[in-house]
């Protein structure tokens, strides 16, 4: 038995998250349906990283699964590559043979995400459902300001939705911030683990702040709270990128 | 009447050029369409800048058009992007009252195009259609290099559609940059005027020469060829966008 390393890239549009589900169709199924296009009759068993919502992309996505068959880490990319279905929407942009004891679960000690606003009063075309488009003229200095009250180790039920599974709302935001190029605001998060929700509660929050319509100390309220109901705004998953994870090896 | 000037970004994939033809869409007829739709019975005619291919796409396409009824270019604006269909095929970016002798198409004394070459083996998401994907390695500094015997004034024959309607195969190209940024390479051109297929068949060639198959002197004789049977490889429109336009004003 093999162990590999995947890095994975999607188009979130079509799913209904990374996550195998009976509702509709995930990133997940779409690589695990590939496999048995080849390999008939095995089945496998792909696990990310992370979970992403409906609608979220991935620009590097780690997952890890497990192959009886004697395959390179090249043939595997290439194989999955060629079977998945719809094209386009998966793409596993690097394989690599692993050690038997990797998880890309347990053993991810950062993760990066990136959110992607598209600040301009015309209507967006390739940029459809890849990025929130936010009319209103924001002030990324003041979002990358007021974002620096979030970073650190927090109790952030504010930032978490209602159905979060994770045993304690207290994470450690690593760094937040909030750069501006051309029309595009982009927020950089990164941290061990991420509730459910953060990232896009967090950006919906900031999105205020950029308008002008909450400060600095708004947002330091809204975090001391501890409630849900003291949430500015949550964002939508269109901006939303899985960026890249940082293991421990 | 007031003429107005008209910026317009467009994603290509769903027509079969810029212009107005019987055998499809185009980005034309769209903004033409969505002018019936808050005037019926007025007809207006859109002249763009620059005609483009089924496939290529526009960042800052620009067009005139006249109105006889009163409404400000924000106005205009704001009723061409709520009434054109299908949604996120065309947007307009801007609007401007312009002087009713401002031509869009005849006043253009530079026109700015940029070519995206994805270059990586995976499999494209987020970007079919919207580059071309070349999965061996380019060297993009030899693409450059060997792109700088173009510039200047040169019949360009060779690297013409042998259905170009232009008067003349001579043309002066001011810059060709070719640039790389992780794992895409892009190519900028800028001219006052090209010929059909002008940048897809540099693009195409220039390619070659990132692959190590041509050298720069390949590139030279096929310039001197004058003939079209002497391109090196004609690149898909996938990767074309038209830039911006500048006026002499």
């Amino acid at each position: 038995m093999q162990r590999f390393k995947l890095t994975i890239e999607y188009d979130g549009r079509p799913f209904v998250g990374w996550q195998r589900q009976k509702n509709g169709p995930s990133a997940q199924a779409v690589i695990e349906d590939a496999f048995q296009k080849f390999a008939p009759g095995e089945t496998v068993k792909v696990t990310g990283s992370g979970r992403t919502d409906a609608g979220v992309h991935a620009l590097g996505q780690v997952a890890h699964l497990d192959l009886e068959r004697d395959m390179t880490a090249d043939q595997l990319q290439g194989a999955l590559n060629y079977h998945m279905q719809p094209r386009g929407s998966v793409s596993i942009v690097k394989a690599e043979a692993v050690h038997a004891d990797f998880n890309a679960r347990f053993d991810a000690v950062k993760r990066h995400y990136v959110y992607r606003i598209a600040n301009r009063r015309a209507p967006l075309t390739f940029d459809q459902g890849l990025k929130w488009h936010v009319k209103t003229q924001l002030d990324h200095e003041a979002m990358h300001e007021a974002a620096q009250v979030l970073v650190g180790q927090h109790d952030f039920t504010t930032f978490r939705h209602v159905a979060c599974q994770a045993k304690s709302p207290v994470k450690t935001m690593d760094y937040l911030r909030v750069e501006r190029e051309g029309d595009e605001v982009r927020l950089y998060a990164g941290a061990r683990s991420f509730l459910h929700h953060q990232i896009r509660s967090i950006t919906g929050t900031l999105k205020l702040v950029g308008e002008g319509n909450w400060t600095k100390a708004d947002v330091q309220a809204a975090l001391d709270a501890r409630d849900r109901q003291a949430l500015g705004f949550n964002a939508p998953p269109d901006g939303l990128y899985f960026k890249h994870v940082e293991f421990d090896t």
